[in-house]
Protein backbone atom coordinates (compact mmCIF):
# COMPACT_ATOMS: atom_id res chain seq x y z
CA UNK A 1 0.00 0.00 0.00
CA UNK A 2 0.57 3.58 -0.66
CA UNK A 3 -1.50 5.94 1.26
CA UNK A 4 -1.21 9.62 1.04
CA UNK A 5 -3.69 11.89 2.36
CA UNK A 6 -4.81 15.62 1.68
CA UNK A 7 -4.06 17.60 4.50
CA UNK A 8 -7.39 18.85 5.24
CA UNK A 9 -7.83 14.82 5.50
CA UNK A 10 -5.56 14.85 8.07
CA UNK A 11 -6.98 17.97 9.73
CA UNK A 12 -10.30 16.31 10.32
CA UNK A 13 -8.77 13.86 12.34
CA UNK A 14 -6.97 16.22 14.21
CA UNK A 15 -7.84 20.22 14.54
CA UNK A 16 -4.02 21.35 14.77
CA UNK A 17 -2.62 22.50 11.88
CA UNK A 18 0.49 22.17 12.41
CA UNK A 19 0.37 18.65 13.15
CA UNK A 20 -1.98 18.07 9.92
CA UNK A 21 1.43 19.77 7.95
CA UNK A 22 3.55 17.28 9.27
CA UNK A 23 1.57 14.47 8.67
CA UNK A 24 0.84 15.11 4.91
CA UNK A 25 4.74 16.03 4.53
CA UNK A 26 5.35 12.93 5.63
CA UNK A 27 3.19 10.79 3.72
CA UNK A 28 2.86 8.58 1.48
CA UNK A 29 2.87 6.05 4.53
CA UNK A 30 3.19 1.81 3.77
CA UNK A 31 0.23 1.23 6.43
CA UNK A 32 -2.21 2.30 8.65
CA UNK A 33 0.46 1.44 11.82
CA UNK A 34 3.21 3.56 10.21
CA UNK A 35 0.79 6.83 9.62
CA UNK A 36 -0.19 5.71 13.19
CA UNK A 37 3.63 5.37 15.05
CA UNK A 38 4.66 8.84 12.82
CA UNK A 39 1.47 10.90 13.59
CA UNK A 40 2.49 9.91 17.74
CA UNK A 41 6.11 11.25 16.85
CA UNK A 42 4.73 14.17 15.40
CA UNK A 43 2.21 14.73 18.27
CA UNK A 44 4.50 14.55 21.21
CA UNK A 45 7.65 15.22 20.04
CA UNK A 46 6.92 18.19 17.37
CA UNK A 47 3.55 20.12 18.08
CA UNK A 48 3.60 22.27 20.56
CA UNK A 49 1.22 23.53 23.21
CA UNK A 50 -0.51 25.66 21.45
CA UNK A 51 -0.74 23.24 18.60
CA UNK A 52 -2.44 21.02 21.46
CA UNK A 53 -4.96 23.49 22.48
CA UNK A 54 -6.18 24.50 18.76
CA UNK A 55 -6.57 21.19 18.29
CA UNK A 56 -8.73 20.86 21.58
CA UNK A 57 -10.99 23.62 20.40
CA UNK A 58 -11.79 21.64 17.47
CA UNK A 59 -13.95 19.12 19.39
CA UNK A 60 -17.64 19.92 20.80
CA UNK A 61 -17.77 19.60 24.32
CA UNK A 62 -19.10 16.27 25.33
CA UNK A 63 -22.88 16.04 24.77
CA UNK A 64 -22.58 19.16 22.61
CA UNK A 65 -22.38 19.22 18.72
CA UNK A 66 -20.68 22.83 17.83
CA UNK A 67 -17.08 23.20 18.34
CA UNK A 68 -15.31 26.51 19.78
CA UNK A 69 -13.71 27.06 16.32
CA UNK A 70 -14.42 26.31 13.41
CA UNK A 71 -14.07 22.60 11.82
CA UNK A 72 -15.17 20.53 8.37
CA UNK A 73 -17.93 18.07 8.09
CA UNK A 74 -16.20 15.27 8.33
CA UNK A 75 -14.94 16.10 11.67
CA UNK A 76 -17.89 17.08 12.99
CA UNK A 77 -19.87 13.77 11.62
CA UNK A 78 -17.10 11.90 13.27
CA UNK A 79 -17.84 13.68 16.79
CA UNK A 80 -21.15 12.75 16.57
CA UNK A 81 -20.47 9.32 15.43
CA UNK A 82 -18.05 8.79 18.37
CA UNK A 83 -20.55 9.92 20.74
CA UNK A 84 -23.16 7.85 19.65
CA UNK A 85 -22.95 5.39 23.15
CA UNK A 86 -23.08 8.14 25.34
CA UNK A 87 -25.81 10.12 23.94
CA UNK A 88 -28.40 6.44 23.72
CA UNK A 89 -27.31 6.24 27.32
CA UNK A 90 -28.09 9.64 28.61
CA UNK A 91 -30.67 10.83 30.31
CA UNK A 92 -31.96 14.48 30.95
CA UNK A 93 -30.56 14.52 33.77
CA UNK A 94 -27.04 12.92 33.20
CA UNK A 95 -27.15 15.49 30.04
CA UNK A 96 -28.05 18.23 32.49
CA UNK A 97 -24.90 17.02 35.00
CA UNK A 98 -22.59 16.71 32.17
CA UNK A 99 -23.44 19.77 31.40
CA UNK A 100 -21.96 21.24 34.45
CA UNK A 101 -19.39 19.80 34.91
CA UNK A 102 -17.99 20.43 31.52
CA UNK A 103 -18.36 24.47 32.49
CA UNK A 104 -16.81 23.35 35.57
CA UNK A 105 -14.09 21.88 33.85
CA UNK A 106 -13.50 24.56 31.96
CA UNK A 107 -13.28 26.94 34.14
CA UNK A 108 -10.09 25.20 35.66
CA UNK A 109 -8.64 24.55 33.14
CA UNK A 110 -9.10 26.80 30.40
CA UNK A 111 -9.58 23.67 27.40
CA UNK A 112 -13.20 21.79 26.98
CA UNK A 113 -12.88 18.27 28.73
CA UNK A 114 -11.46 15.67 25.84
CA UNK A 115 -12.12 11.88 25.85
CA UNK A 116 -11.95 9.45 23.50
CA UNK A 117 -15.69 8.95 24.06
CA UNK A 118 -16.22 5.94 21.35
CA UNK A 119 -18.64 2.95 23.19
CA UNK A 120 -18.76 4.67 26.58
CA UNK A 121 -21.97 5.78 28.49
CA UNK A 122 -22.38 9.04 29.62
CA UNK A 123 -22.25 7.60 33.32
CA UNK A 124 -18.32 6.10 32.13
CA UNK A 125 -17.89 10.00 30.75
CA UNK A 126 -19.31 11.53 33.72
CA UNK A 127 -17.46 9.86 36.06
CA UNK A 128 -14.17 10.13 34.20
CA UNK A 129 -14.83 13.86 34.12
CA UNK A 130 -15.06 14.38 38.00
CA UNK A 131 -11.98 11.90 38.50
CA UNK A 132 -10.04 14.25 35.95
CA UNK A 133 -11.09 17.73 37.32
CA UNK A 134 -8.68 17.00 40.64
CA UNK A 135 -5.82 16.80 38.23
CA UNK A 136 -3.48 19.60 38.60
CA UNK A 137 -3.95 21.75 35.14
CA UNK A 138 -0.07 20.19 33.73
CA UNK A 139 -1.03 16.91 34.35
CA UNK A 140 -4.90 17.44 32.77
CA UNK A 141 -3.32 18.96 29.57
CA UNK A 142 -1.40 16.00 29.32
CA UNK A 143 -3.95 13.49 29.45
CA UNK A 144 -6.28 15.35 27.30
CA UNK A 145 -3.39 15.34 24.63
CA UNK A 146 -3.50 11.42 25.10
CA UNK A 147 -7.19 11.40 24.53
CA UNK A 148 -6.88 13.73 21.47
CA UNK A 149 -4.28 10.93 19.91
CA UNK A 150 -7.02 8.08 20.85
CA UNK A 151 -8.99 9.78 18.93
CA UNK A 152 -6.97 10.81 16.16
CA UNK A 153 -6.00 7.05 15.89
CA UNK A 154 -9.60 5.83 15.83
CA UNK A 155 -10.19 8.14 12.77
CA UNK A 156 -7.01 7.40 10.87
CA UNK A 157 -8.07 4.07 10.77
CA UNK A 158 -11.93 5.18 9.63
CA UNK A 159 -10.14 7.70 6.78
CA UNK A 160 -7.60 4.88 5.59
CA UNK A 161 -10.23 2.03 5.60
CA UNK A 162 -12.52 4.01 3.20
CA UNK A 163 -9.15 4.52 1.08
CA UNK A 164 -8.91 0.97 0.63
CA UNK A 165 -12.46 0.28 0.03
CA UNK A 166 -11.97 2.60 -2.80
CA UNK A 167 -14.71 4.92 -1.28
CA UNK A 168 -13.90 9.06 -1.92
CA UNK A 169 -15.96 9.83 1.34
CA UNK A 170 -14.96 8.08 4.52
CA UNK A 171 -17.36 6.40 7.03
CA UNK A 172 -18.87 7.87 9.76
CA UNK B 1 4.00 42.00 59.83
CA UNK B 2 0.98 42.04 57.94
CA UNK B 3 2.08 42.39 53.75
CA UNK B 4 -0.56 43.42 51.22
CA UNK B 5 -0.17 44.35 48.05
CA UNK B 6 -2.29 45.63 44.64
CA UNK B 7 -2.87 43.26 42.22
CA UNK B 8 -0.84 45.49 39.57
CA UNK B 9 2.21 44.63 42.32
CA UNK B 10 2.01 41.06 42.13
CA UNK B 11 1.67 41.28 38.27
CA UNK B 12 5.13 43.57 38.11
CA UNK B 13 6.50 40.24 39.42
CA UNK B 14 4.75 37.05 37.13
CA UNK B 15 2.44 38.76 34.11
CA UNK B 16 -0.30 36.19 34.75
CA UNK B 17 -3.90 38.09 35.40
CA UNK B 18 -5.25 35.01 37.55
CA UNK B 19 -2.17 34.33 39.52
CA UNK B 20 -2.03 37.94 40.23
CA UNK B 21 -5.95 38.32 41.11
CA UNK B 22 -5.19 35.18 43.69
CA UNK B 23 -2.85 36.41 44.84
CA UNK B 24 -4.35 39.79 45.76
CA UNK B 25 -7.41 37.53 47.22
CA UNK B 26 -5.09 35.63 49.53
CA UNK B 27 -3.02 38.56 51.13
CA UNK B 28 -2.43 39.45 53.52
CA UNK B 29 0.61 37.61 53.98
CA UNK B 30 2.67 37.08 57.53
CA UNK B 31 5.67 36.87 56.15
CA UNK B 32 7.65 36.67 52.22
CA UNK B 33 7.64 33.11 52.22
CA UNK B 34 4.22 32.88 53.42
CA UNK B 35 3.88 34.64 50.14
CA UNK B 36 5.73 32.55 48.30
CA UNK B 37 4.58 29.05 49.43
CA UNK B 38 1.14 30.35 49.07
CA UNK B 39 2.13 32.07 45.30
CA UNK B 40 3.76 27.92 44.54
CA UNK B 41 0.63 26.70 45.31
CA UNK B 42 -1.55 29.22 43.08
CA UNK B 43 1.28 29.16 40.51
CA UNK B 44 1.21 25.17 39.90
CA UNK B 45 -2.08 23.87 40.90
CA UNK B 46 -4.29 26.70 39.88
CA UNK B 47 -3.14 28.87 36.94
CA UNK B 48 -4.20 27.25 33.97
CA UNK B 49 -1.91 27.10 30.74
CA UNK B 50 -2.79 29.86 29.23
CA UNK B 51 -2.00 31.95 32.40
CA UNK B 52 1.60 30.47 31.99
CA UNK B 53 1.36 31.30 28.39
CA UNK B 54 0.50 34.52 29.61
CA UNK B 55 3.42 35.07 31.89
CA UNK B 56 5.75 33.71 29.84
CA UNK B 57 4.43 36.98 27.13
CA UNK B 58 5.23 39.28 29.81
CA UNK B 59 9.16 38.86 29.06
CA UNK B 60 10.97 40.36 27.04
CA UNK B 61 13.33 37.76 25.34
CA UNK B 62 16.62 37.30 26.77
CA UNK B 63 19.29 39.82 25.45
CA UNK B 64 16.14 41.75 24.82
CA UNK B 65 14.49 44.42 26.56
CA UNK B 66 10.77 44.64 25.10
CA UNK B 67 8.16 42.10 25.86
CA UNK B 68 5.35 41.09 23.75
CA UNK B 69 2.65 41.81 25.48
CA UNK B 70 2.34 44.86 27.05
CA UNK B 71 4.03 44.85 30.38
CA UNK B 72 4.42 47.05 33.53
CA UNK B 73 7.18 49.96 34.00
CA UNK B 74 8.33 47.86 36.91
CA UNK B 75 8.20 44.68 35.33
CA UNK B 76 10.87 46.15 32.43
CA UNK B 77 12.61 47.55 35.21
CA UNK B 78 13.61 44.17 36.98
CA UNK B 79 14.03 42.28 33.37
CA UNK B 80 16.90 44.83 32.57
CA UNK B 81 18.12 44.13 36.48
CA UNK B 82 18.01 40.16 35.83
CA UNK B 83 19.69 40.36 32.49
CA UNK B 84 22.21 42.69 33.79
CA UNK B 85 25.10 40.00 34.33
CA UNK B 86 24.28 38.37 31.05
CA UNK B 87 24.61 42.04 29.32
CA UNK B 88 28.17 42.36 31.00
CA UNK B 89 29.45 39.79 29.75
CA UNK B 90 27.99 39.65 26.13
CA UNK B 91 29.47 39.59 23.50
CA UNK B 92 28.87 41.02 19.95
CA UNK B 93 28.77 37.34 18.84
CA UNK B 94 27.36 36.04 21.80
CA UNK B 95 24.42 38.20 21.78
CA UNK B 96 23.93 37.34 17.40
CA UNK B 97 24.14 33.41 18.56
CA UNK B 98 21.65 34.18 21.55
CA UNK B 99 19.18 35.86 19.14
CA UNK B 100 19.32 32.69 16.27
CA UNK B 101 18.84 30.60 19.40
CA UNK B 102 16.20 32.21 20.80
CA UNK B 103 14.18 32.55 17.31
CA UNK B 104 15.32 28.48 17.24
CA UNK B 105 13.56 28.39 20.71
CA UNK B 106 10.50 29.96 19.70
CA UNK B 107 9.90 28.39 16.36
CA UNK B 108 10.18 24.85 17.98
CA UNK B 109 8.23 25.77 21.66
CA UNK B 110 5.80 28.89 20.65
CA UNK B 111 6.57 30.98 22.97
CA UNK B 112 10.12 32.19 24.19
CA UNK B 113 13.23 31.13 26.54
CA UNK B 114 11.92 31.54 29.60
CA UNK B 115 14.93 31.47 32.04
CA UNK B 116 15.81 32.85 35.91
CA UNK B 117 19.16 34.89 34.11
CA UNK B 118 20.20 36.45 37.53
CA UNK B 119 24.02 36.27 38.27
CA UNK B 120 24.34 33.85 34.67
CA UNK B 121 26.57 35.08 31.78
CA UNK B 122 25.71 35.03 28.26
CA UNK B 123 27.70 31.86 27.57
CA UNK B 124 25.75 30.10 30.46
CA UNK B 125 22.09 31.10 29.23
CA UNK B 126 23.18 30.32 25.76
CA UNK B 127 24.42 26.96 26.80
CA UNK B 128 21.09 25.66 29.11
CA UNK B 129 19.30 27.41 25.99
CA UNK B 130 20.98 25.26 23.66
CA UNK B 131 20.25 21.74 25.98
CA UNK B 132 16.79 22.44 26.65
CA UNK B 133 16.09 23.14 22.88
CA UNK B 134 16.08 19.18 22.71
CA UNK B 135 13.38 18.66 25.28
CA UNK B 136 10.04 17.92 23.99
CA UNK B 137 7.13 20.29 24.12
CA UNK B 138 5.63 19.37 27.02
CA UNK B 139 8.78 18.83 29.06
CA UNK B 140 9.98 22.17 28.05
CA UNK B 141 6.79 23.85 28.63
CA UNK B 142 6.53 22.69 32.55
CA UNK B 143 10.81 23.43 33.46
CA UNK B 144 9.49 27.17 31.80
CA UNK B 145 6.87 27.54 34.47
CA UNK B 146 9.45 26.47 37.10
CA UNK B 147 12.04 28.82 35.81
CA UNK B 148 8.70 31.37 35.78
CA UNK B 149 8.30 30.64 39.89
CA UNK B 150 12.17 31.85 39.96
CA UNK B 151 11.96 34.73 38.85
CA UNK B 152 8.40 35.62 40.74
CA UNK B 153 9.98 34.47 44.01
CA UNK B 154 13.11 36.70 43.62
CA UNK B 155 10.82 39.34 42.32
CA UNK B 156 8.67 38.94 45.70
CA UNK B 157 11.48 39.32 47.60
CA UNK B 158 12.60 42.76 46.42
CA UNK B 159 9.08 44.01 46.37
CA UNK B 160 8.19 42.60 50.03
CA UNK B 161 11.93 44.58 51.14
CA UNK B 162 10.95 47.63 49.72
CA UNK B 163 7.68 47.71 51.86
CA UNK B 164 9.93 46.35 54.83
CA UNK B 165 11.99 49.13 53.98
CA UNK B 166 9.13 51.64 54.21
CA UNK B 167 10.01 52.69 50.46
CA UNK B 168 7.14 53.06 48.30
CA UNK B 169 9.19 51.93 45.09
CA UNK B 170 10.19 48.46 44.68
CA UNK B 171 14.21 48.46 44.35
CA UNK B 172 15.27 47.64 40.74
Amino acid sequence: MDLRFDEKDYLACCGSTRFAKEMALASPFASLQDAISTARDIWFNKVDVYGWLEAFSAHPQIGGTRASAPTTETSAQWSKGEQSTALATATGSSLQELYEWNARYREKFGFIFIICASGRSTDEILAELKRRYSNRPLVEFEIAAQEQMKITELRYAKLFSSRANGSSTPDK
